[in-house]
């Protein structure tokens, strides 16, 4: 199933993607597409109804962000090794985890606010996991039961913050307004037969910037999910996205090109769908 | 106002502590102590109450965690000059700005659980901040506005985890399972006079470890949330806690003493509470 949450931003509704690619609205059920809903046993819900019978959403509606009401927003750093290679960083012998704030999360399209003092905007393409019930100490080799889907994610990051007035701990530079687009859809897990086999892509202005596959990862969907419940309690409704392939402008050579206003950033994951978002300068 | 909630974990009631010392019940006034609440007017509801009229609660129940449903749990680093000292670190140009799992949150006389792999537990006695409404780019000088009151945390903290196996990322070893007590009492900020002026301690089985006053931070409240404001958008309900002062076991010379199980760890800072939490092995 695709899941979408469609409509203006911060009164988002709940839907579907049918079989010729419409939104159908399941309001009516399910109240949205989130954590909660999850916990309450949501996608069998959604499995059981007749999807042709729901009302057809009309027009081209906004895309929200594809989870609602996200609380931990985790985020795997330098996970696939040509990208420590390009960061000069060496390969990480245990998965990296840092956070990005709830409050950056938006619709897959929004625009990209530049924030004030931003001098080092930059993109990175990664799969995200959606987790479908508490983990807790999961066992080795089990972890997937905790997965629920998948989707795509833009993990911007303004560099400047993230490195050069971090201190050393990254979430300066992300989790600002607009860092965290997620979606267009939450996939659920039965649709991807195997998430370590995605090709994944980000371009600007129309210029490929990062080429991968998600085969390429240094720790896998399975050992992250697995890896993370040994460190902290994880809930339905939260996510973590997985680390970017090569191809980021930090790592350009000779000379970063980090984003500027009016650059349009798009990308996609096999299966996952596709995002675009325009640069913008911040109104106050 | 000293704002409670009591009860059994995960289904805590609201309650504020009366003259006597007493938690009188507010379950008619507010649904919970949680940001909903804060965004919804709840402390002004909660003042126009006639608290003698509503009912004691009775016996000694358990506290939960003094505001509850936390999304973004912000935590400051290094940030008295004494304990960056101790930790051989630099003192900050800026705050450092990490993150604690939203999970790791309890109540302030919850036993300390020791995770798995554990070898270097650690504790630190820290002022909470509550933001009681939505922070972005706050004005300079006016971001008191956004804060709606404090508490005594423990910034438990795994430091195998924090920076032996995080890559340089701390969030690994500061968001495990109870890491995070918060309380006994969610304290308003009328009655705090000077939140730059207030007495701290710790002591691990009655030996004193932590004194402090939070008069020697490096960044004071005001200009933390102030800053926190400019990188990322905070809602109600969200937390941020200040930096430790001296004592840590990981700063003591010349050998750490880390805690074990079957320690009792005491902490409080002036006006605001106690807390007290005991050591215990991970039952899984």
């Amino acid at each position: 199933m695709k899941l979408v949450r469609y409509g203006p931003a911060g009164r988002e509704k709940p839907g579907i993607i049918d079989a010729e690619g419409k939104i159908r609205d399941l309001s009516r059920i399910v109240p949205d597409i989130d954590g909660a809903m999850l916990a309450d046993g949501g996608l069998a819900k959604i499995k059981k109804a007749n999807i042709n019978r729901l009302k057809v959403v009309p027009g081209k509606p906004r895309l929200g962000a594809c989870i609602g009401h996200v609380r931990n927003f985790i985020a795997i750093g330098l996970n696939y090794s040509d990208h420590a290679a390009e960061a000069g960083m060496p390969i990480p012998k245990e998965p990296i985890i840092f956070n990005k704030a709830p409050t950056s999360i938006c619709g897959p399209n929004d625009n990209t606010v530049i924030p004030k003092e931003s001098t080092k905007m930059d993109y990175e393409v990664e799969l995200g996991i959606v987790i479908g019930k508490r983990a807790r100490y999961l066992d080795k080799g089990k972890a997937m039961s905790a997965v629920a889907g998948y989707f795509v994610s833009n993990d911007v990051s303004e560099r400047s913050f993230q490195i050069d007035r971090s201190g050393g701990q990254w979430n300066k530079g992300k989790g600002c307004e607009t860092f965290g687009p997620i979606g267009p859809w939450f996939v659920t897990k039965d649709e991807i037969k195997d998430p370590q086999n995605l090709d994944m892509w980000l371009d600007v202005n129309g210029e490929r910037r990062q080429t991968g596959n998600t085969k390429t990862m240094i720790f896998g969907v399975e050992h992250l999910v697995w890896y993370c419940s040994q460190f902290f309690v994880m809930e339905p409704g939260d996510i973590i996205v997985t680390g970017t392939p090569p191809g980021v402008a930090l790592g350009m050579k000779p000379e970063p090109k980090f984003l500027q206003a009016g650059d349009v950033v798009t990308l996609g994951i096999e299966g996952l769908g596709e995002q675009k978002q325009k640069l913008v300068e911040l109104k106050k």
